[in-house]
């Protein structure tokens, strides 16, 4: 029988806030009947999801007001100090308390860190909270961390980020010994700065599965599971993917529409620039993880849709069902011991 | 009357070597009376040239035989100090005696820059070479530096950069007043480290058109210019842009070949495909360069084939004919001294 879970849901964050999170989550409830929610919102938000869904959920969908929203851009301090009541905490404190076994939120990000943090507080042993997110890979997926969480980092960090990734990396792609790549501007091991280099060091000598250093384009070979980096690297990578990303489908679009020519051509191709398009679809791969945390945090897109949220919550299942925060607490007890400077 | 250039070449450098730079030499001596070459390389590679081009080009064409060639893979301290008749080597040199206004090769990043800056010394005021290079964007060029020669870089590095950056992107874009990005993992003010925000500050306060941070994604929007990084996150960005091009390259064959209908699709949707082919097409781009330096040095990708090659030949030539060493060393005594802490 499949482990029921249940997610906490922030209604209002992101751009289109319950307009997304509400149909993602009646979608899920009509597919997965292993999964309930919690849905925390504005008093107003849910008297229309009520209406809509009257009885047919009993106690599998329940509902927690809030009386406030962390705005977008609001300064993370901020919203941790005088947002108590937000939709976001709420959701927080729903993993906190036992009531739900993971939250999702498309809120702001260095809020959610913040409150996630404040709230849940850390696994003992992992210094530092890091975001991991998966990116598509000639073979699959590869699992990227830190997308930004932190702007510098020590190689005790990074060494700490590999084994929190190869725990998530293993989880999702249900393998054993996740291959670990430091991501560096060079393969050699004279490359780089001291700090990747320390924790290229520190890697070898522990039992991960430590490739060695790789450079940016390895994250869409395959040749890794998991790539490593500070978050101000990894924040840099992800954005310039979607952004040229972006720029081949402006491209894609210019080219096919250029002309009554073009626009039959783009007809007649239509099966395989749809598949093309979906497999681009960064959609897919929405709902990035706040590791290192005592309890289950997923970030979703701030420009999600109902689609990207459902994918968001899908994240939210299985690291729910596998129980990440507790297999990162066991591993980094293992582990971390290893590492001299730990 | 176009001014007249001489560019040395660096005819063993890369994977293909002289296979790529001559059949470039000789479309360009073909196409542009303007400009002459000074090819160097092994006598064998030579004897060939000489056989193939007989007297067909006069004194537009002529040679430097190198006894030695530096080693794709070779440290760059071991290029400098033993490789002293290596055609990079010899090539750098004719710049700095004045037999050549530029110069390019496809060989050793690294063993280019040590050389280069052995050999042709830094501008007064400038502390760091960098590498810039161009990135398609929606709405034309965004110039990117710096891509990977300096691993660590302080407030002073990046603003010199980015006063560099500006030269180069006014002189190819055609333009006045580059309007300058600096990179960073958000667009407020409180956001990255404090390296990149000392470099704003120190920016806001000059004449430079600088416009604010830019996140990965600005590389391709064409918001800005230039955009300024230190060169390990700028590696990782150049890095990361070329695997998902690549990626994104096999999606779409893999897509338009999966079967015999889709093979029809490709076909007949042939002319849109080509166009978005030749709009990716890296070598367009292809020509890096190091900036900061007493002389124009081109570095073409490693991988350069004879169309990629002239593209670097072409990036020779602009800076050549600009004088973008001398338009550097005039920017930065004016401008240098704005920045409190030059």
């Amino acid at each position: 029988m499949t482990q029921k879970v249940t997610i906490a849901l922030d209604a209002m964050g992101g751009d289109l806030g319950p307009e997304a999170v509400i149909p993602a989550v009646l979608a899920t409830l009509e597919k997965d009947d292993s999964v309930n929610f919690l849905v925390v919102g504005s008093p107003n938000t849910l008297d229309g999801v009520r209406a809509k869904a009257g009885d047919r959920y009993g106690s599998r969908l329940i509902f927690a007001s809030a009386a406030e929203i962390v705005g977008m851009d609001e300064h993370p301090a901020d919203a941790l100090r005088h947002k108590k009541h937000s939709s976001m905490r709420i959701a927080i404190e729903a993993v906190k308390s036992g009531e739900a076994d993971a939250c999702v939120s498309s809120g702001n990000t260095g809020a959610l860190m913040a409150i996630s943090h404040y709230v849940l507080k850390m696994l003992p042993g992992v210094d530092r909270p890091a975001i991991i997110g998966a990116v598509p890979s000639l073979s699959g997926y590869t699992f990227m961390l830190d997308l930004g969480a932190n702007v510098g980092c020590n190689a005790r960090h990074l060494f700490q980020f590999a084994l929190m990734g190869s725990v998530v990396a293993e989880d999702f792609l249900d393998i054993e010994r996740a291959r670990i790549g430091l991501l560096n501007i060079g393969q050699e091991d004279i490359k780089g700065n001291e700090v990747v280099r320390e924790a290229g060091e520190q890697l070898n000598q522990s039992d991960l599965n430590y490739v060695g250093f790789v450079e940016g384009d390895a994250v869409f070979s395959g040749e890794v599971d998991v790539i490593v980096s500070d978050g101000f690297v990894g924040n840099v990578a992800l954005k310039t993917m979607e952004g040229v990303a972006g720029l081949i489908t402006v491209i894609m679009r210019e080219e096919f529409s250029r002309n009554p020519i073009r626009q039959l051509q783009s007809l007649s191709a239509y099966s395989a620039l749809n598949a093309i398009r979906n497999r681009l679809d960064t959609r897919r791969y929405n709902g990035a993880s706040l590791l290192g945390l005592n309890g289950v945090v997923i970030k979703s897109h701030g420009g999600a849709d109902k689609f990207a949220f459902e994918c968001a919550i899908q994240t939210a299942i299985v690291e729910a069902r596998k129980g990440v925060p507790v297999q990162i607490g066991r591993l980094i007890k293992t582990q971390g011991a290893q590492c001299t400077h730990m």
